[in-house]
């Protein structure tokens, strides 16, 4: 969305604010139609991976999320049968840069997932991206199901604060390992939502690794 | 929002994206005042039913909800007294096209709700629609206060992901039928939502039964 | 967002939709850069303070809240160790316009919360505000990461029915005060969200404390 100020043909100025949307590619720079390609930076999508250590009774000082709800005859420290139907686990999670636990954690992924089919693996989560590093200020807002056993999933951002104001869109993530029921990492790509940008011109943006200052320099509605 | 390049009276190509947004009638084609009426397909709502089966300890086979968290002196196969506040319960329930719980399902209403009031009947409901269908493919993420005792209520569409890629609206939620404790029935009516289509002009688009193709129909921006 | 008849050089007639968006100042009344100041009205942020009351077993007649879920040894009257992780709280409590808890309520929050850090105190929250009065009739939605220890949080607005329709944004909260783990009061500032308007004017305007009739005041694109 910029700001723009248009003469029409009555002469009368007019304020046009118009938004501007990209699919940013994940895997190499987008090929963009509009205007002139060679002004824009490539845009690369963000991607984490998280990791959740489940507490089974014996590993409370490195598990990093608990289940705290069940169905009746089900209890806290082993996941419930029926495909763990019921269940609801707390977590907090790192956030690393690669698919490495001991990797410097860059965030926290906060919030809970719920099983919740009875004969397949389902979840649904609502969680947040909590960064506060020199890269990424703000947290990232997330709900939608997750059908386990697909290879990728969509679900979507709902909301952003800091650096990730009034984000939305879709992240697609996927399983990346899992050790039993004990541990699993997600990897989540966010690659097609929009940040909303106050600062020197106003509008939505495409989110891009650089923060702030590299989604400032794609120029909008040229 | 569709793309659109103007000439502006100082002869400089300027790329406008407007958004163009719809309430569309639930109960008859809306009169629509912009452009030439007759180039417009009427555009109808999205209405759905999900059924919720609440598990009682003996109806483990064909129970699509289970109370899995509740207030001390609670149990999970009652609800609990005082409206049943705190009780949480996590469903996995089939959507019909129709109010026959028999009816073949087009997808799964699937997360939670919690009684939340200590005087009458209230919840606060997060779940997802999943589709799965050549009718419909993708998520529509919801979250929102229920009071249950109004005869409608309107909750937030919050997300959405394929065919219903950032959807954002309301939908007005219904109790169709009850009985007891063990069995309730929702009419979800999807009016008032955007989606976003990013193929053969960009922009929100209102949500119609037809899906991607019906709506594109639709001119934007005339 | 405003309906605009532009003429363009070719003399077709299009239509324009923008989209018009204000930061809105919590303390004094937004300079505005666009358009000539003197038409604005001032815009106020929305504040709101509610507030927690936890039942601890003894207090089932005040309390506003209650744990529901709680990890392995923990119960549902006593806040679990560890920082609280893993407790899960839901809520019916009532808004106030001021952080007296005595004064006459406006409206309802109600949803839950979950305790998700185990080495400090973070909060993951679900809820709504529920309004019904003279003042504001509709619902706000939000979801959102809590680090309690901060002074100030962003959450995100996610949604809203009603005089809120389709609101969108950020709140700031903060903890106006605590008593031990009985009573604590959060103060709501709802100063950065978008409401969508389809009456007189198709659009999303800047949230302001006079409701629908003011925000519509505010001319927007001009």
């Amino acid at each position: 969305m910029a700001a723009r100020i248009i003469l029409d043909s009555s002469h009368r100025l007019i304020l046009v604010i118009s938004i501007f949307y990209i699919y940013i590619s994940g895997s190499t720079s987008a090929a963009m139609h509009y205007g002139k390609p060679k002004q824009y930076k490539p845009c690369k999508s963000l991607v984490f991976y998280f990791h959740d250590i489940i507490y089974n009774g014996q590993n409370a000082a490195n598990a990093t999320s608990a289940i705290v709800a069940a169905p009746q005859g089900a209890n806290m420290t082993i996941l419930a049968g029926q495909f763990h139907f019921g269940n609801i686990a707390v977590f907090d999670d790192p956030i690393t840069l690669d698919n490495n636990l001991h990797s410097p954690p860059v965030g926290r992924a906060q919030g809970f997932y719920i099983y919740d089919t009875k004969n397949t693996y389902t979840a649904w989560l609502g969680f947040s991206f909590v960064f506060n590093s020199t890269d990424h200020q703000g947290t990232i807002n997330f709900i939608g199901a997750d059908p386990l056993m697909n290879k990728t999933r969509d679900i979507s951002v709902v909301g952003g604060t800091g650096d990730f104001f009034m984000a939305r869109g879709i992240a697609t993530i996927m399983t990346d390992a899992f050790e039993g029921e004990v541990y699993f990492r997600l990897r989540v790509e966010i690659n097609r939502v929009l940040v909303f940008k106050g600062v020197r011109g106003v509008g939505f943006f495409p989110i891009s690794r650089g923060g702030s200052k590299e989604s400032l320099k794609i120029p909008v509605s040229r």
